[in-house]
């Protein structure tokens, strides 16, 4: 039997994942569902994909997996329907901005069996993956100290901001979760410093926009990040990984190797701009990755429990940031 | 009216071709032909297109466009045919390896006013675009000396090199081509030195593995051209190119920005290891290129005669080594 | 008048001091001063210069600057030496251990009108001198958040940590002399975490081998440490600075230039061993700088204020360490 | 016995000299010769020597090395008068720029048994050092082409161009000594081609200022050499070289390691500007090699011998570039 797939969310993220599930041939992406339905329809004329609304979707026996790029506060709701009607499901990140909402939707879906994959597309770029994979193999000895450079190249607007969790709930979130993955241990100390810097009307929203987080696992790993809503730079998405035998280092990836040469001195391509170029390749990779998880010869590398974990680390940094304290979990 | 495309030839870059174009939507990739028909079969299978024989393809009116990725030795009568049934050409380099079939068969295609792109792929790696749109814009000056390094990761069997035409009309040609574009202009003299140094069966088969060029313009513009059938590390695709304002470079694409260091130094990641990798965007640029130029709305940014006067300065190379002089042209 | 210098220490520090300002030529260098007479006399005989006594030495009138080489429990005495003989002093950091006798001291040399030269090596290493200089040319902009990664290639013995004053007070102090001089302005928020990661001996001993230290100036400039006592791969020195137009980078150098490109990817040379390599250059600026402040061109780049300041944020550090919090000054 | 030397020329190259044999201590630099008194003392004061005349130098049995930094055409008598007087000699290169009085000149001296280092410097540099070692250390298998990039940042006087012999005897030949160092094999074959580009006056002069030049051992080795008398993003000094087992590169130093990322990409600092500056080291190394060879614990790294070779190559260049043909040796 064949996989089929059904995306809601025909936005930004869930063009990019129509695309990608519609180049692994086969016909697996089946449906496209979103309230717009226009836009729904448009999404599957270019992908070959039927546009249809969600009780159709989830009640074809050939639809498999479901995906889930709608607005962060459907996510919860949907992940449970299509938990209860047994499709395994791959939902961009968030699963809910509210702990115990996120507890209570992972617990339904734990006790239906549901293979459920977390859109932390960084764990899928072919870097950070080179980076995992070198730290498993022992190329730098017992892993000590981890740096996550983190920036943006703009902030979003701050009606976003104000609906969007927050710098860390939204943006550091996937830092916590790769700090996490690099470790190999969960920290039990976390402390966080920040400011208003790019935009005052941030503040205003009761946000910051430069964040400094330092992490503790029980065993002593240490682990900074650090987060900007802009970089003029482009997207800067760096991460260094010191162990006993040495340090494990992923740069920037660059528009072009193209260099010039001038009496000025030495002139590099600028770094991608944004996510949609620095993680295209990742997108595909987690695409391929849920359709190994429908053949059931793979299980998710990013669970719904690794998005609670990074969700409670974001609330302590948090919790850090308003009194001052490091926060012990 | 939609552009239909028929691809001659389901080998390994008639495959490339296939799935580059199928990406692009509408299902514009019509049909595949092969004599081999279970590969034609499969490559359509893949692509949503259909397997015909030439004839039929070439008599369907929808079908604008032919692209050739089939043997050597058949471009030539593949681009008149489909020249005279009124198809835009695409066609893999070189038309032929003999100077006087390829100045007949675009005397050919030019009479019938078919528009012919040869496939000379690096002009559309964005590395080399970025340079040449450099250039243009004058980031260097005047541009004076051109220095190319190509270097095949392993040489091919010694069969193919017996039939290819040899390290100059088969590798260093794609050099030749880069040499003509960056420079701006026709070099008038012709100068090589090449040994074999990797296998000693290439110079049984009256073949060399390793290459040294020096060209030189009316104008007096230099260039220099390196080839090896092989280099350990990887597909070697730089180029450099020094300009009255300054120094250009396009260095080469690694696997991943990952880097380790111990004890030892600095370990960066593996260049990209073949034409398969490095090309892989090139492709994809060409592809939407000729789907340009079936819409009309670009004209072959390589000709029929770039790929004529490139085998002129191979033959020329290939002169001045026989002969130890420098050739004019 | 020609100036004369008496150094103080004959150890390794005062032999890098003593080659440095014989390389100034015109005879600068005139006293070595060392309890251990045997090394002052060997010091002198290498560079041109006498052995003496301090007493000898402070009564030359030729003899318009001090430099203080010695061990560390020394500095303020000397210091009070020399300044009651109205001499300039360049002395090595930290004027003392001790909060109190860094303030009684400097308040003595203030009084007496002492120009004082603090050894914070750093402020005249060419790259980060090149680093200061474009930040104030506003290269990239307000400066916003500093990243300061300083690791040293191994351990010192224990002996040694138990009375260097600690990582904070003894290595981590050049990093907080480094972000104050780069932020443009004084910290007012600390916070530390550190782990014992290397040498349990070193716990032992109530000292750590790896913190992170967030600070936060009163207008909200962010800054990030990194300290290690131990990277295999030699003297990590690195700093980067964002600021509202841009970032700006200082790397490690390196051995050679010479890198070497296999099948298992690209390799570069070592980076610099430790602080006598990176900071070769340093010193011998700082010998030149020093000369002009006894010429009375020059004011010192880095003073007794500056080493308390510094002095106050390592304490402040270890405060948070302890009480875990975020410590304001 | 201790060494003592006399340094003739106390112009530009000879100051160098003269401040490096100074720091080697122990009073080694003994007299310094320039038929300029006021030059010859100036320096001599500076370095703690004394100004004196040739003979006088000659005749003093302390002195065991003479260093030879006049001008070109008093080279070759000056050898000869050093070892008629028994002395081991260090001079600048070209020993002639006539063939046959350099074989003269190098047979008297090999008569007397004379150890001859000639002053090519680069092969001091600790980066092309750095490269030989690890070719000698088979780093990259057998060698099997060289590239040597040779730059220099702006033209000398069209006078001195017409008196220095042209750009294949005084500036490529530096570069034809590194191939064949490189090498290990001397070449047996060379084409040149070449141009005026930057200046007409230097053709009006009867010399070119744009060369390429391809070489070729017994055994199939190739080399090219490209060189231009001007750069504007300073002194061009790069090498690489192709083994059966992989490839070694050296690469320009900078002036610093900062780099600044804004906008428009990433900008490092400018290579460093002409010969003074890239091979300060090397003539470091130099200057402590002679003295090593004044105490017999070493013997010349380039000889005599490797000058006359070097320059049999350049005027093979020459009469390649003038006959259009390969020449062969």
């Amino acid at each position: 039997m064949t996989e089929g797939i059904c995306l809601i969310g025909a936005g930004r993220i869930g063009q990019i994942h129509a695309a990608n599930f519609a180049a692994l041939g086969s016909g697996i992406l089946k449906y496209i569902v979103d309230p717009v339905t226009e836009a729904a329809a448009a999404l599957a004329a270019d992908t070959g994909a039927q546009a249809t609304d969600l009780e159709t979707a989830l009640a074809d026996q050939e639809v498999t997996g479901v995906v889930i790029a709608s607005a962060t506060n459907t996510h919860a709701d949907l992940i449970e329907k299509a938990a209860h009607a047994g499709k395994a499901i791959f939902c961009e990140k968030p699963i809910d901005l509210d702990l115990q909402r996120t507890t209570d939707c992972l617990s339904t879906a734990d006790s239906l069996g549901t293979p459920l994959l977390l859109g932390f597309n960084r764990r899928f770029d072919p870097n950070f993956a080179a980076l995992k994979a070198s730290l498993d193999a022992g190329a730098v000895g017992t892993v000590e100290m981890v740096h996550i450079t983190s920036r943006d190249p703009s902030p979003p607007p701050v009606s976003y901001i104000k609906t969007s969790g927050g710098l860390f709930k939204d943006m550091m979130i996937h830092d916590l979760d790769m700090a996490r993955w690099l470790l190999g241990e969960d920290p039990v100390e976390v402390s966080a410093m920040a400011s208003c810097l790019t935009d005052p009307e941030i503040a205003t929203a009761g946000d910051v926009d430069s964040a400094l987080v330092t992490l503790r696992t029980a065993s002593g790993k240490l682990c900074q990040i650090s987060n900007s809503r802009r970089a003029v730079y482009g997207y800067d998405q760096r991460i260094e990984v010191h162990g006993s035998g040495g340090l494990a280092q992923v740069g920037n990836q660059h528009d072009s190797t193209l260099s010039i040469n001038r009496g000025t001195g030495l002139q590099g391509d600028k770094i991608q701009h944004f996510f949609l170029e620095r993680y295209a390749e990742a997108y595909k990779h987690e695409a391929r990755h849920f359709q190994d998880i429908l053949k059931g010869s793979a299980t998710p590398l990013a669970t719904g429990a690794d998005g609670l974990k990074a969700l409670i680390l974001a609330e302590a940094a948090l919790k850090s940031l308003q009194t001052g304290t490091t926060v012990q979990l």
